[in-house]
C-alpha cells in the first residue's frame, strides 16, 4: 500500500506567567513572545497564564497573518492556529487547592483544560491545553492529593471527547516532574506520548528543563535542590486510530532571549515538530502502560487520594467544630444581654465596647468556620468520588485484562 | 439483509427532593421508591437530589437485586444499572446561580451532569443524568442566562463524549417548559429526541406533565398559571450510529402512590420502554433541527447570554464601586485613630464604641463586595466564553451548511 505523504505540524507552548500587576516586566515579554511566534510561524501555538484579555488581544493582532484563527478560555488558557477551529470545551477540574491559601491564589484561578477541535488535511486532531496545581513545597506537598485529582480528570477529560479524533495532542504546564505519579497516572490512562522522551533530536536545555536557575525570574531557592532545574511543561501527544505520530525534533528557549536582556516568562518554551502519517493498517486502540503496572499506578493514585480525603475530613471537622463553639459563645452572649436587660447586673458597669468586640468576633469565625465546613464537605465529596472512579477503572482492568485488544 | 432483534430497556427517571432536614417525609419516600424500583425491576434508573449518602446506600442496598451497578456522583445525582457500569465522568457547569442567594441554594449543590457508559448486547451506551438550575420566577427569571449556558453546556459535553457511543440517553430535571429556549437549543445542537414526543402510547399526567397540583408536596401558587401543571422532567435519547432508537411506551406517577397517601417526591417520575433496533444501512450523524431555525435558535441562546453579561458587568461594577467606598471610610478612620494618637483631638471625648463598630461594619463590607467582586468578573469571563463559543457554532453552521452531510 502507497502511504500517504507525511504532516509536518509544528508546535509551541509555554506558560507567559501573565499576571497584571503581578509579573516582572509583562507587557514587554507579550511583545517578545508575539515577536517570535510570528517570525517562527508555528501551526499550533499553546498558551498559559495569558489572564488579561488584553494581552490575548495583542497576541491576536499580532499573529493575524500566521495564525489567523484562536481560542480564548478565559482561565488563562489559549490557543492560536493556523487552521480553522472547529469546536471547543472547557473543563473546570473539581478541585484546585484552597481559597483562603490567598499566598498561592490557584484557588481563584480556576484551572481547568480546555479543549480545541481542527481539521488539518482530512485529519481530526484534539488539541488539550491545561494548568495544572503548582506544587509549592516538594517535601510536604499539601497539594498532591488535588493534583492527582486533575491529572486523573485530565486523563478521563481525554479519554472520553477523544474518542473521534486521529490525532490527540497536550501540551501545558503540568507543575509535575516527568516520573512523579500524576505523569505515570496521566501517561498510563491515556496512552499519551512524551515529546521529550521520542524526539529523534533535542536542543534546549538539559534534560529538557523548563524551570532553570539560569532564567532571572526563577525562584532560586526553590530550584536549588535541582541545579539544572525541572521539566514541567509538556507536549504529549498520541493517534488513536490509523496514525503515527513521531516528535522528529523539540526545542526549548533557554533563559534570556538573545538581543535582549530579560526571558519570554519565568518558565521556557517547548517547540515540537511532529511528523503525522497514515498507517497502511488499522490497529487498535493502545493503552500506554502494561496492564499490570498500569494498575499498579491506579493503586498509588487511589492511595494518594485516600491520604487526602483524610487530611479534608479532618479539616470538615475541626472547621464544623469552630462553627459550633463560635455559636455558643454568640449564645452566652444574647444571655448575658438578656441578662442585663432583665436587671440582673444592674448597678455593675457593662464593659459596652469589649463585648459588642466579642460579639462581632464571634460572628466572624461563624461565618468564617461555616464557609470552611462547607467548603470541605464539597472536597471530601469530590475525592470520595475520584476514589470510587479510580476503583471501578482498577476492577475494570483485572476483570477484563484483553478487553482493550 | 436481516435484522437484529430489537432490545427493550425500561428506564426511569426522578427528582427525588431527598434533602435532609428539609424535604418532608424524606426517608419514607426513598423507602417507597425503592420498594417500586424493586417490584418494577427497570433496567436503568436515572435518580436527582439524592443529596444525603446514606439515602443512596439505603437505595443500593435494597436494589441489589434488580440493579447490581450503579454509581453516585455526590451531587445529588446517580444512576443504577442492570448493566455493569465501564466508566464514568462528572462535568460541573461553570456557572450556577449566585452563593448570596441563600434562599435559592442552587449555587451550593454544584449542578453537573454525569456520565455513565453501559454495554447492552454489545450496543454501547452513554447515558447522561442531569439537574439545572431551577426557575424561581417565570416572569422575571434572573437565572435564564445561567440556565441557557448550562444547556449549551449540557449539548457540547454530550456532543464532544458521545462520539463513539451507539445510542445516547439523557434523563433529569431540565427546569425547563417543552418550548423553552434552553430545550430547544439542546435538542437542536444535539438531535436528541424527546421520548414524550415520540412516545407510541403514553400513560400518566395530562401532557406529560411532572409537577402537578395534585402533588401535595408542590407549592401551588407557582403552579397557578398552570392549571395542568408543567413538564420539566424528560428522557431524551438519540441513536448516532447505525442504531434506531423508539419509546415503544412513557409512564409518569400521578401524585399520591397507590395505597399510601403521599406522592414519591414533588416531581413526578418518567418511565419510557424503548426500543432500540440495529439498521440494516449506516446514516450519516444527523442534528436535530434544519440549519436556518437552528442558527435562529443559537442567536437567540446568544442574545440572552448577552443580557446576562450586561447585569454581570453591572453587577461586578457596583461591587467593585462598594469595595472602594468600604476602603475609603477605613482609611478616614485610620486617618482619625492617627490624629488622636497625635493629639489633635486632646480633650475632646473619642466615641470608641461606635467607632470600632463603625470599623468592622466598613471591613466586613470591604471583604464582602471584594468577594462579590471577583465572583461577577467570573461570571462575565464565563458568559463572554459561552457567547463566543456560539458565535463560533454559528459560523461553522452558516460557512459549512453541508459539512454535515
Amino acid at each position: 500500500m502507497e502511504e500517504d505523504p507525511a504532516l509536518r505540524l509544528r508546535v509551541f507552548d509555554l506558560n507567559c506567567w501573565a499576571i497584571r500587576y503581578l509579573s516582572k516586566q509583562r507587557q514587554e515579554r507579550i511583545r517578545l513572545i508575539g515577536d517570535r511566534l510570528c517570525r517562527e510561524g508555528f501551526d499550533l501555538v499553546l498558551l498559559q497564564e495569558i489572564w488579561s484579555e488584553r494581552d490575548y488581544s495583542d497576541l491576536k493582532a499580532k499573529l493575524g497573518g500566521c495564525c489567523p484563527f484562536s481560542h480564548y478560555f478565559r482561565s488563562g488558557l489559549c490557543v492560536f492556529s493556523k487552521f480553522p477551529i472547529l469546536d471547543t470545551l472547557l473543563y473546570q477540574y473539581s478541585l484546585n487547592g484552597y481559597p483562603y491559601m490567598l499566598q498561592h491564589g490557584d484557588w481563584f484561578c480556576g484551572k481547568s483544560v480546555g479543549l480545541v477541535v481542527v481539521r488539518i488535511a482530512e485529519i481530526t486532531f484534539n488539541i488539550y491545553v491545561t494548568h495544572l496545581h503548582a506544587e509549592y513545597s516538594r517535601e510536604k506537598d499539601a497539594y498532591l492529593p488535588h493534583r492527582v485529582v486533575q491529572a486523573w480528570e485530565l486523563a478521563q477529560f481525554i479519554r472520553h471527547t477523544a474518542k473521534a479524533a486521529d490525532v490527540v495532542l497536550l501540551g501545558g504546564d503540568l507543575n509535575m516532574h516527568p516520573g512523579d505519579l500524576g505523569i505515570r497516572l496521566l501517561r498510563g490512562w491515556t496512552g499519551l506520548h512524551d515529546a521529550f522522551m521520542e524526539a529523534k533530536h533535542f536542543e534546549g536545555c538539559k534534560d529538557g528543563c523548563t524551570l532553570i536557575p539560569n532564567n532571572c525570574f526563577t525562584v532560586k531557592s526553590e530550584l536549588q535542590p535541582f541545579p539544572l532545574g525541572i521539566r514541567i511543561d509538556y507536549i504529549l501527544y498520541k493517534a488513536v486510530s490509523s496514525f503515527t505520530v513521531k516528535c522528529e525534533e523539540l526545542r526549548t528557549t533557554t533563559g534570556t532571549v538573545p538581543g535582549v536582556d530579560i526571558p519570554y516568562s519565568d518558565h521556557e518554551a517547548v517547540m515540537a515538530m511532529l511528523c503525522i502519517q497514515r498507517r497502511g493498517q488499522t490497529a487498535g486502540a493502545t493503552i500506554g502502560t502494561a496492564m499490570p503496572a498500569l494498575v499498579e499506578v491506579l493503586s498509588e493514585a487511589r492511595t494518594e487520594v485516600c491520604m487526602g480525603l483524610l487530611a479534608a475530613r479532618r479539616q470538615r471537622y475541626s472547621s464544623g467544630r469552630m462553627a459550633v463553639l463560635a455559636m455558643l459563645l454568640l449564645l452566652l452572649q444574647v444571655v448575658g444581654v438578656l441578662g442585663v436587660l432583665g436587671g440582673l447586673a444592674a448597678g455593675k458597669p457593662f464593659p459596652t465596647l469589649s463585648f459588642s468586640l466579642l460579639a462581632f468576633l464571634a460572628l466572624a469565625i461563624l461565618l468564617l468556620a461555616a464557609g470552611l465546613h462547607l467548603f470541605h464537605s464539597i472536597e471530601v465529596k469530590m475525592l470520595q468520588g475520584t476514589k470510587e472512579q479510580m476503583e471501578m477503572a482498577m476492577r475494570g482492568l483485572q476483570e477484563q485484562p484483553l478487553h482493550r485488544h
